[in-house]
């Protein structure tokens, strides 16, 4: 199997795991918001933080990258698909609730106001503005019930089981988590791009730096340290992850500033131009794009530096790197 | 003391350790949405939801009702104030900004578009609409962090320190927390509250019964199941819990309704006849007063009548569910 045969399929895999776990209830009262939740994280992705914790997972827990799960060929059921930790499943699902909850809300029309994500319409565009505003909160909110439902089956399994640190390591990813996509990580970028806009403040390198860590970041950097926490990785080599998750976040955003000024508009599925248009300070405009091909260039280097470094099967994360900062879409 | 000082000086130290454990950070890039979440959070409110976290949990781990606390008469640390529950503080910070971001989110354009709450400016009137949503979202994220963070505590202090039970039972609450506050609760509630007056269904009694189950009783099943939980409380003891939850929130909610029509506009401190002027279908209005009047006594007798076949000192709650229900303001 090449690299796209391999992601594909664990796409499929990680999509299969986290459908299973969305809430439904056809007939419950609040069924219309169940179905905005469902439309919300069906309505498609890369799946690349789920992905991530799964491969992370798999290389401290067993000393492979390529996700244990797929070479068994039984994709049907999660417990056929994730010895690696019980609460993986939980958390995988958890983290795409999350990224997906910060799209709806990104595109109401108090904030982005966009209408069509991935050439669908958005959820406050199909369910209304209020509904999009309760869509988002509700699977915000049900990330942390999956997780905490990851943490619980940890500790009905009890200790002495061979798990007696599961519950331990799943109390530390959702803390990862929960920090990671907070005030101080992810809406804590969000916020301070809002407010330079609004404020028109100059924009400078610090503080793009500050934001692309924070929103674009952070997720990555909760999503590569749950995976090797629930993987049990020691202190150092969470710290080691943490790192290479933001170069791979900062080279990942610089890559689509770039791709804005000189993609292919069918190849990159959305309008080219964009940025220049509504006057967004990237770091393309600020650096030019000479500057940011070698910024990328730095930064992905620096990750695939210290991802080598990590024993285990590192192919399969180190191709995923390239091709998210080479990426042409 | 009386009830009235003793609520006051529990109101004062319950706000003690929740503002403590705020995020700040002055010198922060998004400290506006610091200030935003700290605003919402100090605005005011009865702290009643962190009140029954803290008396549950003392009912059961100690059982004396009146949050063992207050008798040290040292309320300057949380350390001193808390030695029921490692976790207790995060749960009670963590409640309150649950019930704070839901207000923030409520008082929003697209929902009830109110500019004064309790007398003061809403959140997104301050700080305008974009900045409501987000400081929203950080006030739910922050919620799991903390209550992770109180998790997390437990792990660490490990077990075999006569506390062996903490983290399982940490857990276990948060798992309740989410639940309560989720599409199957909170959010739930809110959902089939907006959706029915936009679609102009007719009331009925089980549908509004559904209503002041997820939007009122939810979260004081959280408070009170998670105070228990923290506390030891045995499941069928947790059962009976979220029952007495359930009908103080149905019993509170109903008198709401009649204040609406009966109160006195400066005592209640909101405007008399809302309702029936933003043709709110309520108890009331479906049932009349009378009927109203009767529904809040059954529904208080019954949550007072399973109160009292709990062992422990239950006093300090009795007085407040009657002071709840029979509440003028």
């Amino acid at each position: 199997m090449d690299f796209h045969e391999k992601l594909k399929l664990k796409t499929e895999v990680v999509e299969d795991m986290i459908f299973s776990l969305l809430p439904r209830d056809d007939d419950a009262l609040q069924r219309t918001i169940l179905a905005a939740m469902d439309y919300s994280v069906r309505a498609g992705g890369k799946r690349l933080r789920p992905i991530l914790i799964g491969e992370m997972c798999a290389l401290f827990a067993d000393g492979e990258g390529a996700f244990g799960t797929i070479r068994s060929g039984d994709a049907d059921t999660m417990e056929n698909v994730v010895p690696l930790h019980p609460a993986l499943p939980y958390f995988l699902a958890a983290i795409e609730c999350i990224h997906t909850y910060s799209l709806v809300h990104d595109d109401l029309p108090a904030m982005d106001n966009d209408m069509l994500r991935r050439g669908k319409p958005t959820t406050h565009a199909v369910y209304g503005e209020a509904m999009g505003i309760l869509a988002g909160d509700a699977l915000l909110n049900f990330a942390f019930e999956l997780a905490s439902a990851g943490c619980l089956r940890c500790a009905e399994n009890g200790i002495g089981d061979g798990h007696s640190n599961d519950l331990e390591t799943a109390v530390r990813a959702m803390a990862v988590l929960s920090k990671k996509a907070g005030v101080f990580g992810m809406v804590g970028g969000q916020v301070i791009d809002v407010e330079g806009e609004k404020a028109g403040l100059p924009m400078t390198n610090e503080r793009l730096d500050t934001i692309y860590r924070l929103k674009t970041s952070a997720l990555l950097e909760a999503a590569m340290m749950c995976g090797a926490i629930l993987g049990g990785a020691a202190e150092p080599e969470i710290v080691t992850v943490e790192r290479i998750a933001r170069n791979v976040g900062l080279a990942f955003q610089i890559r689509d500033d770039i791709l804005d000024v000189t993609g292919d508009e069918a190849t990159v599925g959305k309008p080219i131009g964009s940025d220049e248009k509504n006057d967004k300070q990237t770091y393309v405009a600020l650096n030019g794009l000479e500057k940011a091909d070698e910024e990328v260039r730095r930064l992905t280097d620096e990750a695939l530096r210290e991802l080598s470094l990590l024993s285990g099967d590192t192919a399969f994360l180190t191709e995923l790197i390239l091709y998210l900062t080479k990426r042409q879409w």
